[in-house]
């Protein structure tokens, strides 16, 4: 049976799994529900995600929700049939290495650029007005942890060396601040940008892209 | 060799970590080092974490960072090796269930809680002001996570079911909140209390205590 995707296209948590999924050769449906309101009813909270969120798999019997738990899922189930990518290293001390990375991501990384997200591209969508002062504190703690990221990334193609999870993570979040918001954070250390451009010249990432465009 | 563990015992990340060691029945050895300064010094953000946080666990000559990918690792390598406590089951799906679990605490659990203890805890620790209209919003939101983990936990003593690492990474935190500041978020709700209380009792979680109260 097909796997099953509900969330939005242009979601970045959404993205995140699409990504996964195109990464793993995996084909996929999207079922985009009506509205936001359909994410509260009693049936989606008992059966789909206790807190109301996207993004839900379903694959064959089983449903998960979150999309970091989601894309480990995949990978642990899938990776290595149907591509050659490997997200998750069979090594444990390599596999530990990526969780640490996913870990600084989840601590550092995510948190400020979810709230330039939030303010600047979410509150325009919906004509309100971005708080300048949260985008302002939050641009400069990225800016920090870029900086970090800047010596992390020395020498190596991807954060754990070879691309993993952990690199797969970031690139939603990161293509939207990128696209829309402050390409320079990125563009002004060169480790980060070309890690950045590594990121978003992957097959798997473009298709992530065409697909969002044709929904 | 003894595992290693740079952190502080009264740090619930470092507690994390300390309970996991003896639920898997480690040993361990926790270096404390001697002023916060200290882990920002060159040496320690190159080779230790590049964020000049804690925990640190070195493990023979393998150091990994951040209290849940330290967990993961110790668990993956170690578990039923010298304890029974299985913290990630060996079935791909109910160990995906975990993840998901460990992404509730992640997303919706530790953002209020972590707030609390901050304003609460760490804040009166240091002579400082608690912000009271961040401790109430955070109390709020918490109050709304658990009338959803009242209903997650409906039938089940643990969150999956039977006692795995997302319970463990709930423990902590949960422990310094409800012990310090808000008892009856948790006494209110008949299902949340069980759980917690099967967390707090624990023979695991009770020496990682008294290793506590010894430092």
């Amino acid at each position: 049976m097909t796997i099953k995707l509900i969330g939005y296209s242009r979601s970045p948590y959404t993205l995140r799994v699409i990504e996964c999924l195109h990464e793993l050769g995996l084909p996929y449906q999207l079922d985009s529900p009506a509205n936001f309101q359909d994410l509260k009813s009693e049936d989606f909270l008992a059966t789909k995600h206790p807190f109301g969120r996207i993004p839900v798999l379903i694959d064959d019997d089983f449903t998960i929700a979150e999309s970091r738990p989601i894309c480990r899922y995949l990978a642990t189930k899938y990776q290595g049939k149907h591509s050659d990518t490997i997200l998750i290293p069979n090594d444990i001390y390599q596999a530990s290495l990526v969780d640490q990375y996913i870990s600084y991501d989840i601590s550092y990384y995510d948190p400020p650029i979810t709230k330039i997200i939030y303010q600047e591209i979410r509150a325009k969508r919906n004509n309100e007005t971005p708080d300048s002062a949260v985008v302002k504190q939050a641009s400069e703690d990225l800016a920090k942890v870029l900086d970090v990221y800047e010596k992390l990334l020395k020498g190596k193609d991807y954060l754990n060396g070879e691309f993993s999870l952990a690199d797969l993570f970031h690139c939603p979040t990161t293509y939207y601040v990128y696209s829309e918001v402050f390409p320079d954070l990125w563009n002004d250390r060169p480790n980060v940008k070309k890690w950045w451009d590594r990121l978003n010249n992957r097959p798997a990432w473009k298709k992530t892209l065409e697909d969002r465009d044709k929904n």
